[in-house]
């Protein structure tokens, strides 16, 4: 080592010692021709004294510098409590420059106010300040704390491949040129769901990874192209034992940030959720529920609300906005696709105001406060149309409502089970919630394809899509999921089943999953798992909103990397060499395989590496 | 779970309870109305008596069974040593078919006989072996211990982005069309080495990751298209801290496999190792070396032996090889690129044979034996030409013979350091050992172009490339090289130096490393590391000659995966979608940063993951 201490590590003990450090110069303070100088490197900071003029004069901010020299304490009254080696200074007899610095872009503390491009561009830059460097490491013992316990439970890490075959889990694979097979690509897998599927059946019982995984898509909101899950899954296992394996683990993650976490995390139906809350990851953080009133308003006069489903959340202390605001509400309404949100105000003397409320009968009006809980001064927002876009619409509204009137105590961790999703959905559904189906049927997977029904609709899952429930589980931490899991198929006979109600006819399942079926053929234990969303789970640990800061490289929007301009054209030599242009088998257009590479987000369990609340 | 015991933890002590089993039907022996089943668990087996003929009769090799009863001594003279459960049985009460298995491809059990194709297409069947469960559990093991040390001195885990640009590492890149920007495409990479640099820019003091690479070569031998390292880097370090922590690291995960290595790892330096044989990864388990016969040739009238370099290595009792072995030998020879291997034979008689013999003077004649250390009936094998080709010959021959004759001791483990390697080599020279030179220079780098020259040539590396030696190291194992690394360079100037030497221009370093050359204008730290091949390193603690054997899901020859078929051609909407065809810039045909994209194998760090010796 260039070093015989760190800076961090130096206290009143090694006073009297000759030391030598090595770090970069975090700030020089001259003082009349002594010049005082903050060594920074991994550990934390030490101050060092320079006498010679000769040696600290050319020094600028970021030099590295080896430096040894002897430790003293500090003068009197110098001391600085904020920092472990803030009783002690090292006088310095040799100054070595190691490198120098160029000016800086930007400088290194904690108040950067620069661009997020400017930073990903001199991320090495940007890595040096303390948030980083936190947010980094603490994802490095997030690991080690998910491996410890898996191994205390006898789990085998497993690497997959990541060269191999197109994963059907909603979204667009990356894919690759296969230059030994011109005309045949790999694709970069969205999971390992198949092969963690495959490990049950070679018997490995219980398996786990942190693996990349791949999709490509929009980029909107916080997502990245490549992410990090935690992989799970064993054979053998009810949905207890999966549930149990994750509460120990986020228990164990807590404890890294000092947090103890609850012996027991609470469960609601999807089914509930949806009612109560108008999202399947609702925030619990704020207790602020919807209300159905589709009774409430059957007789309602107001064209309006004549509709499959009526509900409405209440905004405490609403009826004030100014008009201005009203009118955001409904462009942000229409951001989410719907017509617009309709609101009653209530004036502090009881009196109900705003276009609606004329519209209403009067009884309906004297009964709305006590019927959805509203009191003097709040506003209340309705959704009315079909249920599940009606209910997804108020539990955004609820979200939004939260944060503008502060209902979220910042401070709290709020986790909740959701379980029991229904295993279909409609495909229109699903579709006209911006997802694609997988499939060309009527029904769609809530999760994927390979996920079990619960016992009881063993039988009737493809006869009555709309009821059958999953043995399916996402875990859900102050609205954002952060995991997300399933009791799997494995009887061929039952996947056949589930293809066919997704409308995935016999011969394009025997091609993208031929293996699958042919691998429960032979002795498939009944298996299930999970998977975090590794990047979703450190920020949240990090206290980071972006799961960017908790990336040591990430791309910024459109999957651009500002710091090696990555992606980059290719030269005709690579393509040629890569085989690119070969041509394709000529049957290979007319397979079925592509008809699924559709997009289809937030669905499955490559859940939550990006996906903010909102 | 749906079991309260594994098949493999019964013992004498759970005589008398009720237990719960679940597993796969290992073997099922009839006996006069009772049937004698081996159910086997991911933990061993247990013998399960099955009286009731309606619950046996049905089952098969390979149904998974959930199976309670009661756990009961076997019979005097029934108990298997062999077994851990081996003193007990279970009297089975009910039988639940939990999976049924059609009838086998091939049986489950130590003695396949079937091809590796076969055996990967049913990897999910071939991986219920003992084998192959052994050698990724102790792959898993492996892991864990590297990533225990790790932790204990300090490093971080940081992962790096593999949609990223091109690393100029002497392989192939496989690339990934960026949908979001047609005509752009990522990169898959060859090793994490750029950003494990900037990494230390960024003051990430100590990073390690067990990192997945991709290089697109012609999969010769034992590749892998995707492999895995243990990727090391540290800041202010000394080689001799590389070292340490490697060997420190060997030591443990030899442990695994109960061997003590001792506690100093002998250094040859890369001269010493190609003279004495022939190789820059010897295999040190047996003593055999090369001759050089320069000098003592130096007036042959030989007119082959009129050579910049004359080396022989002796193959003990070789003198009775038949004509046709000898014959065999020279193809041999000339499938390494050499026009044959000349030899002698000593009789028993100390007679010199062979139709080199008669061209030797008899001075040369009466001395050979002596100077090469030959005895009655050994062979002496020859090579003469340029120096380093004929010791590649030589060094290929030593090992053949150590092979055929046996001189190698199976059980034994030789460790050694190969230090001082030459920073560059003749771009001519290695093209013509089958590499392709990295840059349009005479020379290019024997190690990677960010390797550190030694102190004493850090002047003269530009003016006297020949002569200067890299800071660099690679640990070899019975031959194997399973790590390699270096001091990097860390100044900006010292790297466009090497560029030069190497013949990249500077338009093209800066178009290609510019980020790197960049963060080095900044405060870049002293710093190296290492990585080691981790396919092979658990290869050779598992005992298996492919590497293929520790990886879940291996490619076949040319990349192809049986298991999955992947590679698989797309359909049109796909390569529409990924923007495959969109036309690069016009500028891109002419950039410079094609022209490297050709191959070198066997160089830089990513180095180990699939050579055999050979």
């Amino acid at each position: 080592m260039l070093r015989t201490h760190t800076s961090g590590s130096l206290t009143a003990e090694n006073i009297g010692q000759t030391v030598t450090l090595t770090g970069w110069v975090a700030r020089r303070r001259d003082h009349g021709g002594v010049a005082f100088l903050d060594l920074r490197d991994s550990s934390g900071v030490a101050q060092v004294v320079v006498r010679e003029e000769a040696d600290f004069d050319p020094l600028r901010n970021e030099f590295v510098l080896q430096v040894t020299g002897s430790v003293e304490r500090r003068p009197a009254g110098n001391e600085n409590p904020n920092l472990p080696s803030g009783e002690v200074e090292v006088l310095a007899e040799t100054v070595t420059v190691l490198n120098t610095a160029a000016p800086l872009p930007f400088q290194i503390d904690e108040h950067v106010e620069i661009g997020e491009e400017a930073r990903l561009r001199h991320r090495y830059l940007d890595m040096r300040r303390e948030g980083p460097q936190r947010a980094l490491r603490l994802r490095s013992e997030a690991n080690r704390v998910a491996r410890e316990l898996l191994h205390e439970q006898t789990f085998t890490e497993i690497e997959t491949p990541t060269l191999t075959r197109s994963t059907p889990e909603g979204a667009r694979d990356f894919l690759v040129p296969a230059r030994l097979a011109p005309g045949a690509w790999y694709a970069l897998p969205q999971s390992p769901q198949l092969f963690k599927q495959l490990l049950q059946v070679g018997g490995f019982e219980k398996y786990y990874q942190l693996a990349r995984c791949y999709r490509d898509e929009d980029f909107r909101a916080d997502r990245q192209p490549e992410f990090t899950q935690l992989d799970i899954e064993a054979s053998f296992v009810d949905q207890e034992d999966i549930l149990a394996l994750s509460e120990e683990l986020v228990r164990r993650l807590w404890k890294l940030i000092d947090v103890e976490l609850p012996t027991q995390i609470p469960h609601i139906t999807y089914h509930e959720a949806m009612a109560r809350y108008g999202s399947d990851k609702p925030d619990l953080r704020f207790d602020l529920e919807l209300t159905e009133l589709t009774e409430y308003f059957k007789d309602t006069p107001f064209r309006v609300f004549k509709a499959p489903y009526v509900g409405a959340v209440v905004m405490p202390g609403g009826a004030s906005q100014p008009r201005r605001t009203l009118d955001a509400w409904q462009e942000w309404a229409k951001q989410r696709g719907a017509k617009g949100l309709a609101y009653v105000l209530i004036a502090e003397d009881g009196e109900l105001g705003g276009p609606v409320a004329k519209n209403l009968s009067d009884a309906e009006k004297a009964g709305l406060a006590a019927a959805t809980g509203a009191s003097p001064g709040d506003c209340i927002f309705f959704a009315a149309g079909e249920v599940s876009p009606s209910r997804g619409l108020l539990g955004a509204a609820r979200n939004e409502i939260a944060h503008r009137v502060g209902l979220i105590d910042e401070s709290a961790w709020s986790f909740v089970w959701v379980v029991d999703a229904p295993m279909f959905e409609p495909a229109a559904q699903a579709q006209a919630a911006g997802d694609v189906a997988v499939g060309s049927g009527a029904w769609t997977a809530v999760h994927h394809a390979f996920t079990a029904p619960k016992p009881e609709f063993a039988e009737s899952f493809d006869t009555d899509p709309a009821s059958a429930l999953a043995n399916a589980y996402d875990l859900v931490c102050n609205g954002n999921e952060i995991a997300g899991g399933s009791l799997r198929v494995y009887r061929r006979d039952v996947q056949e089943r589930i293809f066919k109600v997704m409308g995935i006819p016999e011969d394009e399942a025997q091609e993208k999953f031929g293996f699958l079926l042919d691998a429960f053929k032979f002795g498939a234990p009944p298996h299930g798992g999970i998977a975090f969303g590794w990047d979703r789970v450190v920020s949240l640990l990090a206290g980071e909103d972006s799961i960017r800061e908790v990336i040591a490289f990430p791309k910024s929007g459109g999957g651009y990397d500002p710091l090696t301009a990555a992606p980059a054209p290719i030269t005709a030599q690579q393509r040629k060499e890569a085989g690119v242009d070969a041509k394709p088998e000529p049957a290979a257009d007319t397979t079925p395989q592509g008809k699924n590479q559709e997009k289809k987000q937030d669905k499955g369990e490559a859940v939550a590496e990006g996906k903010s609340q909102g």
